[in-house]
């Protein structure tokens, strides 16, 4: 007997829900199954241009989807602005929930809407696709790895692409209505989530904006940068910005080894990608060189990140609706550390470059 | 008729100065005349070991050194604190002189050397090694094409290896004394030379170092790190330290280019090394990948930085001592900006992670 896929439906048809229904079609466990625009016609030309079987449901509005029994999930990439007022109206109707990042404009929002997830019984994920990158699984063994790694010291993470000047006035990501966090939210989230990632999810203790943040007239953040510092000595620094060329390093530097990584949140090629990982590395005598080298760790995948993603939150909801399981709380705990820091960053900027203290709460 | 080598002395048998003899005997254009240690035995070993010929001179005194007047350059690897006293000696003697990093302890030091080697028409370079590496000039080519890398946006230096227990405790460069800039001045230099060479040696307009430096029971700089801002909105950030495994990144990102490099202070292999430049790199549709790859340029040199260094130094003194040149501006003057920043961040640390102004003058 053939499993039933778990039935995916977007709110909206912003350009990475292309993305997220490939991912949809591609995981063996999903299934689209609805689209909801404000503009019916939208729909129907996204659920034609990406896929969809010709029983998906083609709603004209938000509140229709919702109100479709038979969504089991639904896939919100709608401006961050957004986000509390249909997240929660998701959850409330038992809507389990992959939100696009960033989760929301502000700590208080999303503890609105984990709080509605969990009130429901429904499955909350943000939508960082290298999370479930097995690239991902397998720099977690290296950096966990004590004899390999040794205890971990300082990160650095840098994510910038040159938004043309299309973008710099027309994208939804520099317009204060609607995703007023601009490169933070967009870009620095990844930054964030990938040192949280590596410092094994603790949270810093201060976070202190860089001088020299670039804002739009609007107040939006275009470009920005951070260091953090942690109780125990750790450090971490990241910088994130719309105005240089695509580029998107992790490092993670422990007191044995070394983890370098340039595309961490969105591999070069979705199939075959790789890490340099360097263990106990010593000058040569007279610094003629390096021994150890640093070794290159390749590998093939049969399913794109982003598959993977859908796929893992398909489990989780296959989980909850059959058996009876409850829903993961580590993806609504690592969000909201996400945006915690994040919350931390604007602050320290918004507070002429102030040290923020981080209460976990 | 052969040319005449330029002949060098070495002040002191410091572990460094090694690898410098090893230089000056690869590099076609000088050779070892001498070396002085407070120590005669020490000098004697020193010479024997590191390949001075018979006729070299063997000194029981810095002084008698600089009292040779046979020695055209004297290479100084001495302490820190040392380096104004023998250095401006050492010019008022009409000696050439290269100067190990950091130069001095503060810049108004760095500037009675400077000034001393001016007033006696003394070569004066640092012993930044990377700034000679054919390597080196290759990259700036890269950077400074607007076609392929656009304007300067933003770098980020990091450089740290793990120091044992017994140099934490021994090492001259955790002693006040001796190297009280500690980590800042023994690699930090690097990063902060670096940082500078990408930005065409314009000084940032301020530095704030990042809260959490570690520091010794005495107070000399154990790791650090800082962020740096210019005038027209570059911003750059380095970290140094002494308990991370040996990395040594240097990345340079401009609005339509990416230069990475991973050892960039002293290569992996001193024959055979690369770079890492991308230009106009995009995502493919669906983020599925990037277009097109960053590509890597390797190559392979006849002679390794540290002799190009020497080599370079020699045709300078040479052309100095033959054709009555003027010595060569550019080497106390970039070594004077790293002064400069390297002294900014230590007052940032000093003054509780106050933004520094730094004043060109």
């Amino acid at each position: 007997m053939a499993e039933i896929p778990i039935r995916f439906a977007n709110l909206g048809c912003a350009e990475i829900a292309r993305k997220l229904s490939r991912a949809v079609i591609l995981s063996p466990n999903s299934t689209l199954y609805a689209v909801g625009s404000r503009s019916l016609d939208k729909a129907k030309k996204f659920a034609a241009e990406n896929g969809f079987p010709p029983s998906a449901k083609i709603y004209g509005s938000y509140e229709a989807v919702l109100d479709d029994p038979d969504v089991d999930v639904v896939y919100m990439p709608l401006p961050t602005s957004l986000h509390l007022k249909w997240a929660v109206l998701a959850a409330e109707k038992k809507k389990h929930l992959l939100l696009e990042k960033p989760a929301a404009l502000n700590v208080g929002e999303l503890d609105q809407i984990i709080g509605a997830c969990e009130a429901n019984g429904v499955q909350y994920m943000d939508g960082t696709l290298f999370m479930h990158h097995p690239r991902t699984a397998k720099m977690e063994e290296f950096i966990s790895d004590s004899q390999r790694f040794g205890q971990l010291k300082t990160m650095h993470s840098f994510f910038s692409f040159t938004a043309d000047d299309n973008y710099l006035k027309n994208n939804i990501r520099v317009k204060p209505d609607l995703d007023s966090l601009g490169a933070l939210g967009d870009i620095g989230w990844y930054c964030i989530r990938g040192i949280l990632w590596a410092a094994n999810y603790e949270l810093p203790k201060t976070v202190t904006a860089f001088r020299g943040p670039v804002l739009n007239g609007a107040g939006v953040i275009l470009a920005c940068g951070s260091s953090l510092l942690w109780e125990d000595g750790k450090t971490a620094t990241f910088y994130c910005s719309f105005f240089s060329n695509l580029t998107m390093d992790l490092t993670v530097v422990g007191t044995k080894g070394t983890l370098h990584i340039n595309d961490f949140a969105n591999p070069r090629d979705e199939i075959t990608s790789s890490f340099s990982a360097a263990s106990e590395t010593q000058f040569k005598d007279l610094l003629t060189g390096w021994v150890p080298l640093p070794s290159q760790h390749e590998m093939t995948i049969d399913l794109p990140q982003d598959a993977c993603m859908v796929r893992e939150f398909s489990r989780l909801v296959k989980s909850i609706k059959e058996d009876g399981s409850k829903p993961e709380c580590k993806w609504p705990n690592i969000s909201r550390k996400t945006q915690l820091v994040m919350d931390a960053v604007k602050e320290s900027i918004e507070k002429g470059f102030q040290s923020i203290q981080i209460e976990a709460y």
